[in-house]
């Protein structure tokens, strides 16, 4: 069968099959979108059941760049952060991340790990990745002069009230996926390898929302309802590498990774919800029902900053977010990959976002929103950590075997 | 474009529209499977993009039973447990039953709730269910002589170690779903109109895979890696309905109702974790590669409890958890309909099971299992909680309307 069925028409599940390779190329035009990076664990030759789309789907762990960055962002996120214990040395952080490498390339791509004690719950990956990326601790141990000037915490903002357990950490496992069983059986597998190495300071759980429940890029939404992360560089874009992946001015080993800040901000859902709906859009300075700026029609229209009201007042309000998050400095440009949190009667975002240079980039503009963002009334940045990212690795390395060659 | 594209193509997400109704009868055969509940909000004229397939699914709120039972699991589930306030009197109980059910009614369909404050999170149903059930405190406020005897805790068995913090509760909220965003806001919205009446006592996430992940219809597995849920009455055949729904022997506010027993499993996956693959099959009774009886070949072989080594001991052991959860007792049956769990370092499963009267379909079982069953060496129940959960109602009716025509 390889037409739609007339409509109306209820095949049984099991009936439902479409033949070998016209199948998988229907299954790609239906679920992957624009993501050039899919590949199927299945043959071409194989049948399948038609209502099995997207389990299979893998992303490279193996290449220039690790995955989990510029990969459309997937429905479930776990980012961990790890102490090393202190008698962790040079060669004890290049066995850790031997291990780490060799079971996520194997975990991403549907295979258990090396000791995989549940291996049937590593066979649908679900378009997992996991990124590594290391705190200053980590790249002290292999050698201090390594560590870039920016890798370290932020300086402090007045809004900040940073809780430890919340912040910092040697060693970032994020682990990002379309399944939660299998998001959850990738990362007890690789804390296992972590145990003799160290422990876990935080780990914070996200989500977005499902795979296939919306058309693939549509903006997320965050918990206050806003349309979160409408200007962001795409992967695809011109403007997308010069943002993101670390260069000629970074410190050889990190070329072609990037950095990393992953800030934990509590919302005071309650408090936002007594709002009434122009203020809530007047404090971001979009619209709620498509986030369009209130002086445009449709999401991605350019907001107008120096329109004003009849009464002369600006349409886009000094303190409006969206005016404050902006620069005309084409250097002060993040890419946000965000997830929304829910904890222990807690809720907020796990803002997540990569850069070249954080102290170039992320830090003037959070300082320009520290200074004056209404929604600073409502919302609470309690988390923070900076990691760098090292490049990917080639098939039979490891992630961040480049510390090692400098 | 009504074909499947050629292998091999690359369209652009933006650029792959399927036209109309033919779309929408795709979409279905290819994601819904068996489930004859489904309805869709798209009209049948709307030109939809191809990759969205799964937000807009919806299972009807009102009709004769409530929904979240037979409805095939969903990804993610949410269990509150809510304590009342003392002086809600049987009056305050219908106006709580009533604004739980006309914002239910709406979320689960799409549409914002009543007093919405993020209407633009409703939009995305994604196959969303609530399901309400009463305890024993809840039922009593309106009538004490219409709690059922089997309502309330379950006799104590060896060996519990509950707690009170996971345990009881006045009245259930299950939520049900297959995006994450969605259910976060169905569940804020209806504790929003539980706050004037009591607290939540309770809050327990659940996760499956998510949804087309695999072929529908495949049983879950647990933390432990075992295929858990194979012996499961199927809503479709004629042995699920005088399992689960109560009838003619039940208080006849509850009948086309059901019970449902809550425990909270606690699973030691790091010692489970210690032992060979044979001494885990032995433990169960089953194969870990397909759930397959250690008699059979298949996941859905009858086991041979009769078999025998060639040393004379029996293939499936005295003790071993299917061989202890079985009965010859047509009554002993109930409906599993259970979650993973992961929280704060300990992980198990939620064992939801339904059926007519716990205590003679749930408390055999469990004694039995209690008295001598193998896995009782990796798991523990630390919650336990029943609820009546009523019969479902009518368009302009609330669920536990029967409490009050009794």
């Amino acid at each position: 069968m390889d037409r739609p069925e007339e409509e109306g028409a209820r095949p049984s599940r099991r009936s439902v099959l479409w033949g070998g390779a016209a199948a998988a190329g229907v299954g790609a035009v239906a679920l992957s979108g624009g993501d050039a990076l899919i590949r199927s664990l299945r043959s071409p030759g194989e049948a399948v059941s038609a209502d099995q789309v997207h389990g299979d789907r893998t992303h490279p762990f193996h290449g220039a760049r690790q995955a989990g960055i510029a990969t459309p962002p997937q429905a479930h996120a776990r980012f961990v952060g790890v102490d090393l214990r202190e008698d962790v040395d040079s060669d004890g952080v290049r066995r850790l991340l031997t291990l780490l490498s060799d079971d996520a390339a194997r975990l991403t791509q549907g295979r258990s790990a090396l000791a995989d004690t549940e291996p049937e719950l590593a066979s649908c990956p679900a378009g997992l990745t996991v990124t590594l990326g290391f705190g200053p601790g980590l790249v002290e141990r292999v050698d201090p002069g390594l560590v870039p000037d920016w890798l370290g915490p932020l300086p402090e903002f007045d809004t900040d009230r940073l809780e430890d357990g919340w912040s910092h950490g040697d060693l970032l496992l994020q682990v990002c996926g379309d399944d939660p069983l299998t998001l959850s059986h990738t990362v007890r597998m690789l804390l296992k390898d972590t145990r003799a190495f160290g422990s876990v300071r935080w780990s914070q759980d996200g989500f977005r929302r499902s795979y296939g429940a919306e058309p693939q890029g549509t903006t997320m939404r965050n918990l206050f309802g806003q349309v979160d992360g409408t200007v962001n560089p795409e992967p695809e874009e011109a403007d997308f590498d010069p943002v993101v992946w670390c260069g000629e001015g970074a410190p050889a080993w990190l070329r072609g990774g990037t950095a990393m800040v992953l800030r934990r901000v509590s919302m005071d859902v309650d408090e936002w919800d007594r709002l009434d709906r122009p203020g809530r859009e007047d404090s971001v300075g979009r619209r709620l029902d498509n986030g369009a700026p209130l002086t445009g029609e449709e999401e991605h229209d350019e907001p107008d900053l120096d329109a004003m009201t009849p009464l002369g007042f600006p349409v886009i309000a000094e303190y409006a977010h969206i005016r404050r998050a902006r620069s005309e400095d084409p250097d002060e440009r993040i890419f946000r990959r965000g997830y929304n949190y829910e904890s222990e009667g807690d809720a907020g975002l796990l803002f997540a976002c990569y850069q070249r240079d954080p102290s170039r980039q992320f830090v003037p503009i959070q300082r320009r929103l520290d200074e004056l963002d209404l929604l600073n009334e409502w919302i609470t940045h309690i988390g923070s950590a900076v990691f760098a990212v090292p490049p990917g690795c080639a098939e039979g390395g490891f992630v961040g075997q480049t510390l090692f060659e400098a």
